[in-house]
């Protein structure tokens, strides 16, 4: 075999440890913050008239009838929404349409994981900055003449936990000089007075982002999208049309849709997850654990006597899945998935036995 | 309104103007090279069977089953199959894993349009060089040393031409320092011995390029394929996750699987297209175009008497939509994609009007 040099070329990139996706149907998955309830039964429909004839075209280049369905929902208008093929496409596209600076962009210590991931990909600077000792952002933390952008998840991941309008209201004026992304992936599951989407009318420079993964049922469909002044999602098109025409297939649009056009079953199905969300919380609680108020579908807790580590591994063997997170700062946090009530009464039965043995 | 420093931070991109997407039923659609034929029907019963509950799930995050149904189907193992979301997907995240040299990459000055915007978006230095008068691909052309890496479309678009196992074999074996990706999105179309996928066995350097869009009748449901050495797999994987961990969504990966295992609908389509291609081949010789050799599902030609521009115009006009470039070296040329019998037979019409005129 002769030497070969074409491996120098190959892109210098740490690969990915995927997390655990078991696929037993017995096992209790709340480890991915999927919603415990199917997608309205709208969807179901869409399949038993969707003509297979129609997959032999390309779908709609800019999701057409997605954006329209959203924007109407939302009171914008279709130039101001934005849909790709799941939240991180659309972050993406978003970093590498709007973080184009010399500086480095801004976001806080504990959040989303993909952040980083896609400065190293994309060879953007940034730097981070710590989240309060009870996991809150700091506004002030974020003031920056000297930032390239900000970025935050609000309610944020893994945390649970949210801050007020005000709050984003106040980093965005602290913040005229770049393009300000906030990431609303669980707002559905927040109180009243947290969704910042409207904002997006008075402020040229924020971008929120959202998905069909959490709240509508629908991660495996693969739909996230985005919200801003016609500037920035025009900026987004040109950017997905340069590496991708058709990002989002025939049948996603078509269901995704039929969620959106299906605004009571969404509102049933939030109201279900929060009461069983308030329920699981109440009981941990109980149990000793330290529960900070979730504005999302999963938990983040702690408990005194225990290691997280160990009841992660202990529910893990009984077919429990959770998440918890080798992290400094939050590894002695778990976080835990809203399943319906039945897999919740099983998860506090697997903790109990935990803590009898 | 205060001056607004964030614009400056934009990407410096050219919105790219989309080619015509007709939307009335009535029109005839021969500009997108798409199947004239649905997909399997296997793919109805996947949809009358799918539960939409498992839409709340994640998709596997490397669309496993797919992968392994090609493997079967290939005579590979799983690790030598990629597939995400669509072939752009696919050949802009190759781009990403393996043109990484301060060589330029090499390609034909006529083929995709896409290499070029990649290597723009990626910042990847490329050169082209000129295929021959009759639109063939020089194996020499693409010889070197000093090459970071050589794509070609094998057959190629919009030429419609195909080169031989030992041109691709030729290439291969002077470009043992850098990845070779041989896209052969039209190859199902094309005459036995041009198919060089089994050529991934011996060359570890060799990744082959395909999609559903074409022969599958499927693109709107974004899938495409690639194959290769497990390591070069390997770091498509790794590219992949450090973007988007999900591309590929449910419906897809199930309906592309009913796809690739039923064999014999996917012949006997690509029959009927090879027929009817051929016979329009002929009828289009009858009216005096020049008409170079398919191996794909449409036709680049030409005639010495009437401006290509002329007859595209006209056909638009009646509401037949076939594929005109205003580029370089084929601006005298038209693509039209094979149809049906009746839509041939519409365009033939067509034509001879125009001929009359």
């Amino acid at each position: 075999m002769s030497e070969q040099l074409w491996r120098k070329n190959l892109i210098n990139i740490t690969p990915y440890v995927a997390g655990e996706q078991p696929k037993s149907d017995k096992i209790i998955k709340l480890n991915a913050n999927e919603n415990a309830y199917p997608p309205s039964p709208k969807v179901r429909q869409i399949l038993d008239s969707y003509k297979p004839e129609d997959m032999r075209r390309y779908p709609s280049a800019d999701a057409g009838p997605l954006r329209e369905a959203l924007a109407k929902r939302a009171g914008l208008s279709v130039d101001n929404v934005f849909v790709s093929n799941g939240s991180d496409d659309v972050l993406a596209t978003a970093f590498r349409a709007f973080f184009n600076s010399d500086k480095p962009i801004v976001y806080p210590d504990i959040t989303y994981s993909f952040y980083p991931v896609w400065c190293d990909l994309l060879k953007i600077t940034s730097r981070t900055v710590p989240v309060d000792e009870n996991f809150h952002i700091s506004a002030q933390s974020l003031y920056g003449q000297g930032n390239g952008g900000v970025v935050f998840a609000n309610p944020n991941a893994p945390t649970s936990l949210a801050e007020s309008r005000e709050f984003v209201r106040d980093v965005l004026e602290h913040n005229k000089d770049c393009i300000v992304i906030v990431d609303q992936t669980y707002v559905d599951f927040a109180d009243a007075g947290i969704d910042c989407l409207d904002m997006t009318k008075q402020y040229d420079n924020l971008l929120v982002t959202h998905t069909f993964s959490k709240s509508r049922s629908m991660a495996g469909m693969r739909i996230g999208e985005a919200y801003g002044s016609a500037e920035l999602i025009k900026y987004m098109l040109a950017v997905k049309d340069s590496y991708n025409s058709y990002p989002v297939n025939r049948l996603s649009i078509e269901t995704g849709v039929a969620s959106v056009e299906d605004e009571e079953y969404f509102q049933a199905t939030l109201r279900k997850v929060i009461t069983t969300r308030e329920s699981t919380a109440e009981q941990l609680k109980e149990l000793g654990f330290d529960v900070p108020k979730s504005q999302t579908n999963f938990l983040f807790v702690t408990h005194p006597k225990y290691k997280a580590k160990d009841i992660f591994e202990f529910l893990r063997e009984k077919g429990i899945f959770i998440r918890y997170f080798n992290k400094p700062r939050i590894d002695e946090r778990l976080r835990i998935t809203i399943g319906t009530d039945d897999e919740m009464i099983q998860m506090i039965n697997g903790i109990k036995e935990f803590m009898q043995n």
